[in-house]
This record gives structure tokens, sequence and C-alpha cells, in this order.
């Protein structure tokens, strides 16, 4: 059990741990301000692996300039504590210059709609943060399993692709998203709200859940769908649509009827609080989506 | 001694060998058509490593629309075989579609001047598909130790950097240039010069070793050596120059004056034939140029 801030360190870790047998490490990467969300991913882990290795980074890659970064939610202490109090061997929190060093110029990106749509677009270099701090952190850990929320669905589906296309020999495997008992999404950016945005954002899972029940009940129009979540999510004054999208579950891919597991999908700015959440109406047995 | 096709055999294959020990990994990457440079690659990581692997991929992506991919020069068995009397204990030989798959999407990239100057101006999407396909065989190597040959001098740069960025545990080796007995640096393009062609291209290694001379003698002033060398090589009258440099031996920023080790780099067409050369001109021990 260990706090740890240098690659260097990391490796001589992992390595002495690993020695000489064939262990399985399971990794959780988070931005740290730990919630019930995260503290599940590392349950899971903790279930399924030898080794587990928590990080906690607040990646200024995948923040833009005018975004929050400065005043993103902070805590490495709770944070080490709760990660191990919940399963984790390891924690690492390299600091930006760890992990950047002073000049750093490589970046992966997934090219493409993936990620130019849903938050890719008023997000555009996010994904690209994701996917570098990601390599980075992947090359340093050499996971056998990854964790992350569904929550955030676009990026499970982007982080896929870029396994899949530079033939990292690891299994992201995606984890339900969790909420408050009154529906809200987990979210480190939930304490930035005062109680009226807070209320008011109740909208967001209210209306995907009433969306869901109009799905059950046999309403397969994509459209009217997507129009009733934002007249619903319109009826609060403080909400500022940036989308609602109705997508493929699997390729994130546009759709008008619905005929397989699609993902509900919608991003809404609350005062200067960008919140997202999302759920899926499913169509027969899709193993793997997002 | 395997040659193995898919990346799925060619884990299991290095898997077994690591099995319980841990082993060193040479990794020789190639585009096939092996000639000496290549074979003094594989016979330095046989001398420094438990398992040697050579891959042979003529890779797409580092080819622009109007390059050679299609005729690059093939010859798998006799690579196969050589890598092999070499020292190789596996041989990489994936098709692309093994690599790409159907829609590969991510790509990894150097950005800066880094890869924007000598071959970068001319090629421009040309070390992005180096560095890409290199994470993908470096994600499914695991290679310990990496060889690379000094001819393609900002290449290694690249890689050290992209390594370094990305955090790979990989030792980048950079191996002297290997050239034919009249000085030619060796090229697996070399065969597709014509006897005219290649007379006249005697003058790229020429030219370098009388600017060194010079150097030796005294001229620190680069724009006189490059002068000199640009001179030297318009006398060749099927010669059409794509650029002549003297860099920074580390950081290939541009100098003035030389103070520090430089390299000398040219790159010139012969008919349809692009040949790049170069050459050190060593001030006090670097110990890790390019």
């Amino acid at each position: 059990m260990t706090l740890i801030k240098t690659v260097k360190q990391i490796r001589e870790e992992i390595k002495k741990r690993v020695n000489e047998k064939e262990i399985s490490i399971g990794f959780v990467p988070t931005m740290g301000y730990l919630h019930e969300g995260h503290l599940s991913l590392i349950e899971r882990a903790r279930k399924e692996n030898d080794l587990v290795v928590v990080s906690v980074f607040v990646n200024p890659a995948q923040f833009a300039p005018n975004e929050d970064f400065d005043s993103y939610p902070r805590n490495i202490e709770r944070d080490y504590r709760l990660a191990i109090d919940f399963g984790a061997d390891i924690v690492f929190a390299p600091d930006v210059d760890e992990m950047y060093g002073e000049n750093s110029l490589t970046f992966v990106n997934v090219e493409g709609e993936l990620t130019r749509k849903l938050c890719g677009k008023s997000r555009p270099t996010f994904f690209r943060g994701v996917t570098t701090v990601l390599a980075k952190l992947f090359n340093i850990i050499n996971p056998t399993n990854a964790y992350f929320g569904q929550k955030d669905a676009q990026q499970v589906a982007v982080v896929r692709k870029m396994v899949e296309d530079l033939h990292y020999d690891i299994n992201i495997i995606s984890c339900p998203l969790v909420r408050e008992h009154d529906g809200l999404a987990l979210s480190s950016r939930n304490v930035y709200l005062n109680d009226e945005e807070r209320n008011q954002a109740l909208i967001l899972s209210k209306s995907l859940f009433a969306a869901k029940e109009m799905f059950l009940n046999g309403e397969k129009n994509v459209h009217k769908l997507k129009q009733f979540i934002v007249d619903n999510i319109k009826s609060q004054n403080l909400a500022d649509i940036d989308y609602v999208e109705i997508v493929d579950a699997n390729t994130l891919e546009d759709v008008e009827i619905i005929e397989k597991t699609v993902l509900i999908a919608v991003a809404v700015n609350f005062g200067k609080t960008r919140l997202i959440d999302n759920i899926y109406l499913e169509v027969d047995n899709v193993i793997e989506y997002a």
C-alpha cells in the first residue's frame, strides 16, 4: 500500500510485485476527488486482479484553456485513503512535470467522427488529451485490465478504439454509471453546483428515465425522444443545453429508428458547470457497448 | 526460429519464451529487403539480448499517396533467411490488415519542428506514420531495446522523443550508418537506381566526407559548409536537391557556427529515387546524439 509520485518508482514497484509470477494488474485511471463511481471501479478491479493500481492525475491536456483545470477539485490525502480502503494496492499520483516533462510533444489521437461528435464538438481537444495521457499511463503501468465508468460513454468508446488500433494488450472494462439517491449522476464536478443548480440538474436523469419509459412503451422514433428530452430540460431556466443525442451504443453513429441498443447522451451547462449524463435503451443482447 | 504473421501468435510466442524468467527482448523494426545496415542492427541486438525479434512490414502510413508504397521492394523469404542467419529468433511479418485492421483511426504524432524540418518538409505525414506503426509494434513486442540505423538520423530523434514523451520503457539504440565500398549509403531503395543515377549518387557521400575534411581543417561556418555541399551535388546533372542541412546533433535545431556536435543531413532525388545521407561532425563527447 503505497503512494507513488514518480514513473521510475512505480515501474520498480510493479516489477518487484510482478516479480517472477504471472499476475494480473487492474488499473483505474482517475482525476481524483474520488466519488462512489470511482470506488465501484476500484472494488471491481480488486475482485478481478492480483494487483490494483489507481492513478490520480488531473490531466492538463484534456482541458481547454477556458476550462476548469485550475479549479478542478483536488484532495490527494482523501483520495489515497479511499482508494486503499476500497482495495487499491498502489496509488500513483504524479505531478504534471512527471507525466509531461518540460516539453512533451507527442500526442495520441483517435481521428474521425468518434472524437468529433457529442463531447468532441464543444471540446475539440478533449479526447486527444485523454488518449495521450492514457497511452502514457498504459505504458507505465502495463495493466491487464483497465476500468472506466459508463458515465463517460464516449470516452470508453474512444479508449476501446485506441487500444484496438494501437494493439495494446489491455482489456477495457466499462462499469455502470453510479447516481446519487435522487438520480444525479456522480461527478467530481458536482461540488461546483449551488443548491438551485443542483436542484435543476435533476432534470437530466429525470428526462432520461422518462424517455426510457417512452421507449419501453413502444416509442422507437429518435427525433421524438430527443425532442421530448430537450423540451424537458428546457423547462429548467438555468439549463443551457450543449447536446442531446441518441446514437448507436457500439459505434456512436447517428440512428433515426431504434432497432439496436442505443445510448442517449446529454451534456448541459448549469451556470459554469458542464454536466453529462446518459442511459442505454437496450435491444437484444449487446455484450460490450461503449 | 519462427516466421509469425499475426499479433495473437507473436504475443503468445513471446509470452511463452519470456515465460517466468526475466529476459531482455531486442527488437529491430524494418521494412524488409534487408541490407547490411539492417543486418548490423540484428547482429548488435543478438549480442545484447536474450530474445531477438525482427519485424518486416512495409508501413503504408509512412508513404504519401504519390510515393513508392506499391513498388517498394519486398522479398520476405530472403529477409526471413537473412534475419535468422544473423541472429533473429522471431521474424514478425504481419500484413497491412493485421496491423491496421479495417479502419485504424488512431495516430501517434510528435508535433513541433522536430517532425516538420528536414525530411518532414517534403514528407509531412511521414513521421506520423513511423511513430504510429512503432507504437503498435512496441505494444505488441514489448521490447527492452529497439535498434535503429543512424542513416535515418531524424527518425531516431523522433522515435527517442516519442518514447520519452509516452513513457515507453524501451532503450532506443542507434547504430552507425553502413555504406557500400564506394561510399553509397545502404538503402533498400538503391535498387531503383540505374547505373548512371547510382554513379552520380556517389556525390552525396563524397561531398559529406569533403565537408568533414574542411571542418577538421578548421571551417566552423555552417553557411560555407552547406554552400560547398550544395555546389558539389549540383555538379551532377541528375541530382535534384531536396535539402542540405547542418543541425545540432541532439536537438536537430539549426546552428550557424559549429560549437557542438552537428549532423549534416542531405536528401537528394536522382530520377524517381529519393536518397538520404548524413554524417556527424563531432565536438567534445556527445554520448547519445540522434
